[in-house]
Order: C-alpha cells, then sequence, then structure tokens
C-alpha cells in the first residue's frame, strides 16, 4: 500500500484503469456512465463469485470441507443478483424476514437454501414462515421457541446465541452485537437451560447454535473471533446435540487507504482449532464480504465550486440512496473514472440532499475534475441499494449486474 | 416537569390518557391500534394546524405582521397532509428537490406557493425547475446562480448564504448545516460579491436571502440564533436589493423529559428585534416543529423476556420505517396505550431489524406490559415516514391522517 498514491491502493485485476480510464468487470466505466445514466449501481457477477470462491477456498485449505456459505441478502437483495448466485450452487440464502425469504424463493432459491435467523417475530410472521416447509429456522430468543414450537412441533431448530463476546469493527459500537452491554441478540448462557427445556417441551430437536456479533473485521480483530468461538464451546457442549454451528458474517472489506485486510486463511484456520475435531457442520453468513466490493455506484458531478477555501464537487445523488457512509461512518472511496497519474488535489465530495451528513468524503484526492462529467464510489455493492430511501425524494436510481 | 411522572411529561389536550386509555386527536388509540393495524403512523390536522398557527401568532405578537409559513416538506410528504395545510391556507411550502415540487404540486399546491431550497442541482434539475413559473429560487452557489441565469435570465431570485454560524441542538454534529467547519451550503462572506457580481451577469434580481443553520433548536439555543441574525445583515447591507429573509427551519420540540421546550414569543421577539425596522418580509421554513408532534407511531407488541438481567420489549418494526432514533440519536418516547397510574418498571424497546442498533429505546419506563398489545411512539411526524427504507424487506407500514 502507498501512501503516496491513493488511487491505487484499491486497484486489482477487474477495477482498475487501462489506459487511464477506469475499467470493472471488464468494461469501461466512463461508457458504462454514459449508458447506464446517473445515478446507477452496478454489480460484478464474477467478483461476487470469485469472492464466494475464496471463502470456501480458504475453509477447505484449513480443512473444513463440511460447510455451507448462506450469503446474506440484507447486504443487497437485487433479484437478478440472487438469481445468479443461485444459478452458481455457490451459496445459500441468509434471511432475516418473512419477506425476504418470499423473495429469495422467488429468485429461485428453495426453502432448503435458506436459512433464517431475526428476532422480534409477530404471531403473522411466525405463521407465514412455518408455511415454508424445509426452512431452517434460528430461533434467537425463548419467546421465539416457544412460539414456533407451537407451530412446528416435533422440529429440528437452531438457537441464536448470545456469546457475551463482540467483534466489532474498531470501537463502532453501532456495529457490536454482543458484548458487556446486554444485548437484544439471541440467547445469553444465563436463559441457555430454560430455552432448551422450551425446546424440550415442544419436541425440537435443537440441531444448531447460531451467533453473529459483529461486523466489518478485518485480520486485526481475529483474536476477538477466537474469543466467540471460545465462548460458543458452552453451548455445544450443554445442548449435547448440536451438528452444526452458524458462525454468522461479519467478515471485511477495507473501505480506506489506512485499513488493513482480512487474511481469510488465518480465519478459516481459527474455526478449524475450534471445531474440525468436532464433526460439526459449519455454516458462515456473510453478506458485505461478498458484494461489497463487488459494486461500484456512478454518480454524475453537478458542480465544482470553491467555498472559502474548500474545493467541494458535488454530485447527483444523496446519502439517502447509499447510507453507510453517512450513518455508520464508513466512507466509499470516490474515484475519477479517468485518471493518467497527473496531481491530485483533496476535494470535498458532496451529495443533493440538504443534510449537513449528506457528504462522501472529505478531502477525497481527486484529479482536476473540470472535465470530467462522473465519479464512481467503490465498495458499493452492499448496505446501500438495499437501505435506500425516497428521502427528500431524491430515491430514484438504477441497478445493473455485469453477468 | 415532574421527574416522578415520566409518562406525564409529554400530556397535553389532544394527547393524554382518559380513564386510563391513550386519547389522540379525539380517538381512543387502542381502537385505532386495532383497526388499522401496526405498525402505522396516524396524523392529526389539529395538532398541526395549532403549531403553524402558534408560529404565526407569535411572530404576529412580536410586531412582525409581514411574515409567510413555508412547510419544510421533506418532514413529512404524505399526499393528504399536503392538500390538508393547502386547504388551511396557513403556509406555503419549501421544497428541496425537483420532485418534491412535482408533488407539492400534485397535491394542489401552486408554484407561487413554493420556496425552492436545494445544492448539487443537476442541468436535468435546473431543466425541471424552470418550468414551473412562480417558484421562488433560492440558489445556494455561484454555479446555481449562473445555471439558473442561463435559464431564467431577468429573474428574481434568493440567494443561500452561510453565515458561518450555526445552531445546532446540543453539540450534535450531524445537524449544524453552518459554523466554522466550512459545509457545501449556502454562499460565504468571502464569495458573495462574486455571487452578486454573476447575478447581474444574467440580470437577476436578488431580492432575497436565505439561511438555515440548523436543526431541533430549543430556547436555550436562542442566543446563538441571535448571533446568525446578526451575521445576516451584512449580506443584507451588501446586496442592497434585499426584500425578503428566509431565516430556514429548525424550530425544535422536546424529545425527552429531560430536553428543554422552545420559547416561541422569545424567538419572534429575536426576528422581531433584528428585521423589524427593515421592512423586511419574513419567510420562515420549519418542518420538525409543524409534524413532529403531531403524529404516533403505533406498534404491536411481539415479545416480553428477560435476558440476562435486562427486561426487552419487542416491536413489530424497526427503525427502517423511523430513523431518527438509530440515526440521529434523537429517542422517540415509547408510551403505553393504557396506563392507570401503577408502578412502572425500564424496559429495552427494540425493533425487529438485524442490527444492534435497531433499539426504540433503552430503559423506557412502562407499566406492566404482559396485557397490552400495543405501545406507541411519540413524536413521530417527522423525518420517520419520509426517511422510510425497505432494508431488512421490513419497510411496510400504512399512514393515516386525523383531519
Ligand atoms: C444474523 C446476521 N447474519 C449475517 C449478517 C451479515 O453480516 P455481514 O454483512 O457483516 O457479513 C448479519 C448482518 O447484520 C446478521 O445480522
Ligand atoms: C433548507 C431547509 N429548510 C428547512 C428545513 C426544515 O428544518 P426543520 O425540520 O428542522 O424545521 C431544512 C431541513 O433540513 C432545510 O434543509
Amino acid at each position: 500500500m502507498n501512501q503516496a498514491d491513493p488511487l491505487g491502493w484499491w486497484q486489482r485485476p477487474g477495477l482498475e484503469y487501462i489506459d487511464g480510464r477506469l475499467h470493472f468487470a471488464e468494461h469501461d466505466v466512463t461508457r458504462l456512465a454514459k449508458r447506464f445514466g446517473t445515478p446507477s449501481y452496478v454489480y460484478s457477477a464474477a467478483r461476487i463469485k470469485a469472492n464466494l470462491r475464496r471463502v470456501h477456498g480458504a475453509l477447505e485449505s484449513a480443512g473444513m470441507s463440511q460447510h455451507t456459505l448462506c450469503y446474506a441478502m440484507k447486504a443487497n437483495r437485487f433479484a437478478p443478483l440472487l438469481t445468479m448466485l443461485k444459478l452458481s450452487g455457490l451459496c445459500g440464502i441468509d434471511a432475516c424476514s418473512p419477506q425476504e425469504v418470499v423473495h429469495a424463493v422467488s429468485c429461485g432459491f428453495r426453502p432448503e437454501d435458506i436459512s433464517f435467523t431475526a428476532g422480534s417475530l409477530s404471531e403473522r410472521d411466525v405463521t407465514l414462515l412455518a408455511s415454508y416447509d424445509g426452512l431452517s429456522m434460528d430461533c434467537d430468543s425463548l419467546f421465539a421457541i416457544e412460539r414456533w414450537g407451537q407451530h412446528r412441533p416435533g422440529s429440528s431448530i437452531g438457537i441464536r446465541i448470545n456469546p457475551a463476546v463482540g467483534i466489532g469493527r474498531g470501537d463502532n459500537e453501532k456495529l457490536l452485537y454482543a458484548g458487556d452491554k446486554t444485548s437484544k441478540f439471541g440467547v445469553y448462557r444465563e436463559q441457555f437451560n430454560d430455552a432448551l427445556a422450551l425446546a424440550r417441551k415442544y419436541n425440537l430437536r435443537v440441531t444448531k447454535i447460531h451467533f453473529h456479533t459483529g461486523c466489518g473485521y478485518l485480520t486485526e480483530q481475529l483474536p476477538l473471533l477466537d474469543k466467540v468461538l471460545s465462548a460458543s464451546q458452552w453451548f455445544i457442549d450443554t445442548a449435547e446435540t448440536i451438528e452444526r454451528v452458524n458462525i454468522g458474517g461479519g467478515l471485511g472489506v477495507p473501505h480506506v487507504q489506512t485499513d488493513g485486510h482480512l487474511d481469510l486463511n488465518a480465519w478459516a484456520t481459527l474455526i478449524a482449532k475450534h471445531y474440525q475435531h468436532q464433526n460439526l457442520h459449519i455454516e458462515v453468513e456473510p453478506g458485505d464480504y461478498i458484494v461489497k466490493d463487488a459494486g461500484l455506484l456512478l454518480l454524475g458531478k453537478t458542480y465544482l465550486e470553491t467555498k472559502r477555501q474548500t474545493l467541494f464537487l458535488g454530485t447527483d445523488a444523496g446519502f439517502n440512496i447509499c447510507p453507510e457512509p453517512a450513518y455508520y461512518q464508513l466512507p466509499f472511496q470516490p474515484v475519477p473514472l479517468q485518471w493518467n497519474g497527473g496531481s491530485l488535489q483533496a476535494h470535498h465530495v458532496t451529495g443533493n440532499i440538504n443534510e449537513a451528513l449528506d457528504l462522501w468524503a472529505e478531502d477525497a484526492m481527486l484529479p482536476d475534475m473540470q472535465d470530467q462529467a462522473f465519479l464512481a464510489l467503490i465498495n458499493a455493492g452492499a448496505y446501500s441499494a438495499s437501505m435506500a430511501s425516497n428521502h427528500c425524494m431524491r430515491g430514484d436510481f438504477n441497478q445493473f449486474i455485469i453477468l
């Protein structure tokens, strides 16, 4: 990683400058922007599949041949993307609402491909879910076990546990699902025996434990994952009937030049260390890691203007169609579509919403943008379109998949 | 305000317990929840009109008879609400995107009723806006003056200025539009003469200055508003042709028991102090203050369960349909629909989204909720439905206006 090269750190085959023009998934991005108009999301199926294969490969190499990947569709539910995933055969689905189950099935997945984990289910939710034979249900509270038991006595279930240890991206509290503070997620040790008793009451077989304890972790957070996996053992031992362990998602992607990476082999080795000798089937349900770096958000430039001493570059879309930078303080690097290695200057890149937090990036290093009509935000494939709102009625955008 | 009475501080005529049952706009809320289902937003037209009349009244009492209120429709664009507002004759509209202009007109407003202020307009935006004869255009950058001048040479415009002083709710940086840090909003003193020169180039008459510098301010923030208004004078004097001053929105509503109120008379007196002697027409464009406390979000209870030592109450909707609590740390008080003055306990009130930030309230004081099927969040009329997303495909809700 070269500090002197802020446009270089993120380049890779499939996202790089060729003769000074940004290429993505073997397309000249300027031509895509002209054809598709802005704002538009563009996704690369090749990159998505490569990300899935990389996770499979790391688990295989570590000796974890019994494993399944369940793509967390909350990260991106664009229908063509889901259908492409089903056809690839590389993964199942992690769904977190009855509507997601219906949508996944509408895109071609079978209920058997779907692992369901969510909290605060209403009676209506449970009724709908129970009609999907084959769905793998993870109950995240005693209450959920009771409701599921009433609808599906005698079935096999998972229990989402809370190991009371969390793995966060740095100390971003917003993304911490477990830890000292009691969260709404999962069943804690203190209530786990009650949960098992409740399962017995309805003849439910508890064959899976599930946990998801944080987001966006990179290599430096792996020691925390180690603690989470250790903490899971008590639940496995106590339940006695566990055949599968779902370790959630959370695998991270670097957002800015100073972020590290996630060493997948180190990650897989950790998993093998804890579970390989136990003959357990491992499920992983990553969202971010699969689709985030496989998506670009193409924006049109609206203006370039110096206010006081600060150079602003305006764009034709705001944080409402791509909330991570504004709400989670996870900036998406703005990159020019044309770059010939000339000098760079700091730009504040803004959106078109009348809110102070509507700022794509501060001091983004860009070449002279006078003659460029477009700009791309990288890493925009996850939790962007899927969380878009029509705030200020600025919610229109297009999505395209490159197969 | 009675610390010992956490359910009492927000009660007022139109939102209060009558015989132990919550009433809103003269309806028993339990009956509304049963009829409408959950999640549902319910708005009170009577409260909205009372809020507008209160602002008018304060300005009149302070001697500011020449004034207009332009409701900031970004706060809530529910079509029946907009039509009701137009018919009330109490306000015009502040719009911030071409689509908002189209929507306001579709609900019955005329272009002459609309004041438009937005940044980062594309050529397509400006073309659409320029086709609305009578629209009052505030340009927020030199670039916008140039574009508007090309489409509408010889017209009258406003200029959004940045007084470089901000008024925030406490120190919530996310809601600060002006201040030390150079923001994207408006034209600063440093560029104002260039802006006037550009206007002259296109024969634009600069008859209005506009500023909006913060959100949610209460009485304790009025000294800062005083500074903002003082700072505006230099722009008025420099332009020489100003007839109207638009002082933006930002008037706040208390969210929690410990928040203060906004003394509207003190607010109006401040405005009069600065502008009354100058024969200027004052425009105010509040959003929050008009609709926030006129809306309830009705939620269904999904479960009640103790995790470790914490009592959780689950609901059937999450932060994605009402983002202020999660994203802006502006909690909306959860209130029971039935309350007979019994003892209260602390509850963590959660939504149904698999995200750590999906927590409506921590330690909300509620009675025993075992036999209650619903819950209401007060202050949910602004920046809630209008910012909703379909994250996790949990985006369904209903809206109702009580006329
Ligand atoms: C239960 C569960 N599994 C998986 C995920 C996917 O997480 P990520 O996208 O960080 O991999 C989430 C995200 O919130 C989740 O809540
Ligand atoms: C220019 C402008 N005017 C008015 C408003 C309304 O503000 P509030 O709802 O705080 O009154 C906003 C809100 O962002 C705004 O940007």
